[in-house]
């Protein structure tokens, strides 16, 4: 596994990452890190190499778009010292262009987005072990659904920076789109959006698999 | 993987596997499954195994002896009509002998606690596919200390009468062990008996071993 | 418009028609409608024809399926003893299929719904002065959804039953799908079944057109 | 209709519009618009035209006068940058006078009423396509009842200014006039000041009726 | 003053006399006998004749009708046993006459009203030392005001009965007219039914001066 | 009476002055002058003396001494601009000595009591048309109970600066004295320092006699 | 020290006993024995004779009279089978007559009182090892006081019911008393009934006095 | 028994010393003091000592080590001029090092502790009667169990600062050991850290034999 003894891990994004983890900054081990895919994996690091002593730290905000990370980046990521980052942005920059539509200032369009998620990632990886980019996505069957097609697209700009930047990339929508093809939507979450807890496991799994986690590892 | 398609799962225990589910049957899937080792399990097995269509129940209730559940087996087991059961039950047999010792009503002597639980056995075993015996533990690494020395010989009755009745079986208390070979207890419980996240993911991932959970499958 | 003076109009659903109504009967007038179309149709008879008295009575349970309403149909409709009786239902009968498929008791398949709603109507049929049968409805705007299409059918089995029966008929799932044209669904609501305030006037806009409300009309 | 696509409405008045709105700026569309006429019209709007993509914003506040509302009107009206702008506002101004007579400061009288209500009417209407000015108004049918004759002539100025200053111009009052002379006030209202859902429905409708709403329009 | 040591006086009626008083029973003396007008009775009494040990006892349930009292006379009045009885009741009888008048049931029309209050009057008479019969009031100056007309009719009833059966007669519409001739309802009451303190007290000193308390006592 | 038309009056006091009410000042007429003796003098002056639009300001807190009363007399008595004033202040002054003996900050003792209040009032006086001077009090009738001892050498003081600056004076304690030669404390009073309803009458109206209160007048 | 090892102590009185302990019953070690005396009494037999085992269960009911005592005899002492039992009664039987002296029903007169606590141990002397009456109190020094020369004669009534039945016997009136030499009654209890922590120590004291329980102990 | 007359004692600490004592200062004798071992202390003095009028001030902040204690020393010790100061802390400093491993800036270890805890007795000493060191403790029988190794680690500063400082000096985990030995653990605290009422009085009376209390003492 990559991670190493004492790393710090920090994990950015919106509510998906949140989860109700405490203000201001929600360290993992005590229910702080929220109860989503941050919690699980957390769990299963502290369940199988206790020894390591990681540490994670849930720096997610409900509602933010890539322009709300830009703005904390300096005091919930860099001022962290994290060794490793993560980071799962987007959810919000493509639904409020559809369920407020008549709303521009919300919305975050794809150019802004690359722009935006690119320099992050550039001014912070001198710093860090590793980061790892996350895809957004939409619990949608559909491809041809509109927002569903929206978030592929900012998903396949996060798998561009993760190449050019030579980061660990996920693809969150891919790992759904497994289960999807064996299960209607609502099995995995009532607004497409929110996962459950089955589909925050699915979250957790697809970044343990990024870092090399072993299943057969037991503490 | 044992568990088979359309297979209805019934968990009955005390505290640890209540954890808050909802009254009067924590159906698994919208959150009232509880918020530990029994949603770890469905969360796993509906990410993996959508297309099974599993049921699990959580029947766990916070305080509960084996008396207790004797009392309510018929409305909450039999009558659930299960494929499968799991038994979770000792922890408040043991601790109110420790911590309430002038109360001997609500102690449950280990000779009650066999009786008790091989009968309960015996009545369900014709009605399911399977039951897992788990046995109680307690996470403290001494096995000298006076609570802990109890709850091995109640982990001992549950691991003869598994044996004697060929029902599957979880040493729970071997799992804890393993992972306190390497971690303080604390990092796992902050009473030593109810677990965090963490630790309700050893339970679980014991639980699921047991029961042939493949962890290379993806949806 | 249909409706004549003093005239008594119950409405029976589920949580679309229920929105938060008062217990156990959902008086309209005093906010006891709850927040939905029930709320706004009694909102346009008051203030266009409020010397009609007319008295609306919203009767819908959240959660509830055609399985439920018969149950109390006797004490929630036939004892009302309305001259008008609106029914809205199906959602349920086929949500759960799609949300909570591992639970079949959960579920209430097309033909029994088919039979209980056609012997519900013909049942009141010679009580009232008329009935208004309107279709469930997914705000979802592809047909071949798997959830959508089977709504659909369930909806086919309204407008049958309106024809067979001779009530007047409702095709809530049209008036969306016009809005659906011009709009993400989103826009109308969060999770595709229950509507916003923009929504629910597309459901009572639906009724007032099919009781003739004269849009012209002031006090 | 007057309106047109991406128009932004920012709705102000007292509590008759705030009626719960979101802090500090209600954005119409999740429920922020507060309860009132102003969700009504919203509700209408975006179900009869949904591809205009109309921004309405209720910036009411509870117990507001036109002194209030000057004091507020750089940050709630100017700096939003609105397209159209509608005011209803007098009631408190009024209100005071009667159920607090004691307290000379938290009356307006109509001198300062009118004077202010221009002013802003003036400073606005270069900024924005429409102004429309409605009406206080209050719900008694005896218009020699004090408190009505006071309203009735905070009514009258605001017609003349809005003939002075040529902005579209609604008579709540007469619109209340036309339901009670068919129906006693408490259907309306419980205090004659705060209407029920179909007290703003009347004050929504004779919005709309202003703006040339088209209720044959289906989107 | 009529009222004798260790006299139990009951007070029946509405919301007017409930006030948020104790349940089942309002026992006047440890704020058990609500805000409004019978603990503003209780407190002269007590301060000015604390000798006699006077027992008031307050059994208003707000929303009643005298239908209402009739069906709880026998355990709120008579299995009381008090030494005077005071009745204030008619307001809900009128108002649901006109804030719901699509309910027929919930209005108690003028000869019921007469019937079932003098019936209760005749049955409590021999039982007790003397009964006052208050009545029902409207707090609108304007006498051609629909429901102020009609609550005068129920308040001639009253006075009527109080001739007929030579009991004790408290105008309070004469009480409140009094003080509506210089001051705007809106002083006494927000919805011109539930008086805030001074109009409690209007009622308190109208009954005090029925029944002969002598304000120039000090204890 | 001696307050005339549109009279300001202050009301300034402990918690007995105070009694929940509104903050940051208790304009009598809507509740906001709490529920003791401020409440009631406002109820009986606006029953009877509508046309006067005398207004009460309730300007008590809970726990005061003199000492914070002086701390606050700039705002919360001469900013008021009121017309009259009233002063009862002393209870804790005297009651922390007896219940918080071991605390000496808290202690206001009576040399810094009378200097205090005698320099507040040679303060106002030029500012008002009166002031009433109340003493503070305690409920218990044995003269040698050292607390009461002591609460009537501060009532003494407060008699001494009325007669010295000429202001009204209200002696509660004789109030109080009167009443409990025919009761024990208790119907008054669970503390001794809090009274019930009945002795806020008693308070209420050994004010209301100061200023000349008409118990004959009626509006 | 009287108790043996695994004695079982019930302790039944009013509020002064009850003080918030759990219902049904209150088993004291888990916070479930209330904040008063009670919970101290446990706290030092426990603290300091751990290996006895004693078991403490408050009974007491806030506001219980001996009359109400009788009424719950039997499920509260003789079915709760204690080897000792403790009462305290007496407070309310009093109170009432002076806080609530209008309601005679709500009195116990001192003949009622002997017979029914004499009758109460009588019936109980022989189910236990032994039985602690302690006298009812009333935190004020002066003995002429109306309700502390009531609280005596009742105090008198325990003691000679403790003489004639051979019981123990706490004076906790006399206990009182001590303190009061040297301190006002305002910093042992707020209003004399019912005590400060230190006010209840002096009861704990006075109870572990009367069976011999030894301050120079230490586990 | 070494407090004087009007001594003010100052007790500082972590949870065990705060018990929900009142913010900013925890001023003992109204429940402000909070309910752990400082609330007996006071308990203990006050009623064997009431003429002392000794001050207690609880000053403990959950959650706090020796380093926090430093950053608030000027105005929670120094500025309150204590006569007497009692300091319990290091539970945290420690056990931080147990349950959150992965977190080093949240460790105190052993050479920050002693070099702090010196600094501030040193600091404190010639401003005060007299000072009282209490150790920390685990209540752990088994002394090889890691957190109970360091904590007795951390009491052996604390004793070797006692004796050079020459302060008083409290062994409370000796105080706890004495139980253990008769008693398991979790009859005096369900974590081991936060002792229930039973171990609060331990620490009370180890800290009241320190400063010389005299149980025989009656007031």
């Amino acid at each position: 596994m990559l991670f190493e003894a004492k790393d710090k891990i920090v994990l950015i994004g919106d509510s998906i990452t949140d989860c109700g983890r405490a203000l201001p900054i929600g360290e993992a081990g005590n229910g702080d890190a929220g109860n989503g895919y941050v919690e699980l994996v957390d769990a299963f690091l502290q369940s199988a190499y206790p020894e390591l002593k990681l540490r994670l730290v849930n720096v997610g905000i409900s509602g933010n778009t890539v322009r709300d990370l830009k703005k904390r980046w300096e005091t919930d990521v860099i001022e962290q010292k994290p060794n490793w980052l993560t980071i799962m942005i987007g959810t919000n920059d493509v639904w409020r262009q559809f369920d407020r539509p008549a709303i521009p200032e919300w919305h975050v369009y794809i150019d802004e987005y690359e722009r935006t998620l690119e320099e992050l990632v550039i001014r912070t990886k001198p710093l860090v072990k590793g980061i790892v980019l996350m895809t957004p996505f939409f619990v949608e069957a559909c491809r041809d659904d509109q927002m569903r097609a929206a978030m592929d697209q900012y998903g396949a700009v996060v798998r561009a920076i993760a190449e050019r930047q030579g980061t660990l990339f996920v693809d969150t929508q891919a790992a759904f789109d497994g289960v999807l093809e064996k299960a209607y939507s609502a099995q995995l979450t009532w607004d497409r959006v929110h996962p459950n807890k089955a589909g925050h496991l699915v979250l957790a799994r697809a970044l343990l698999d990024a870092v090399g986690f072993d299943y057969a590892k037991r503490a």
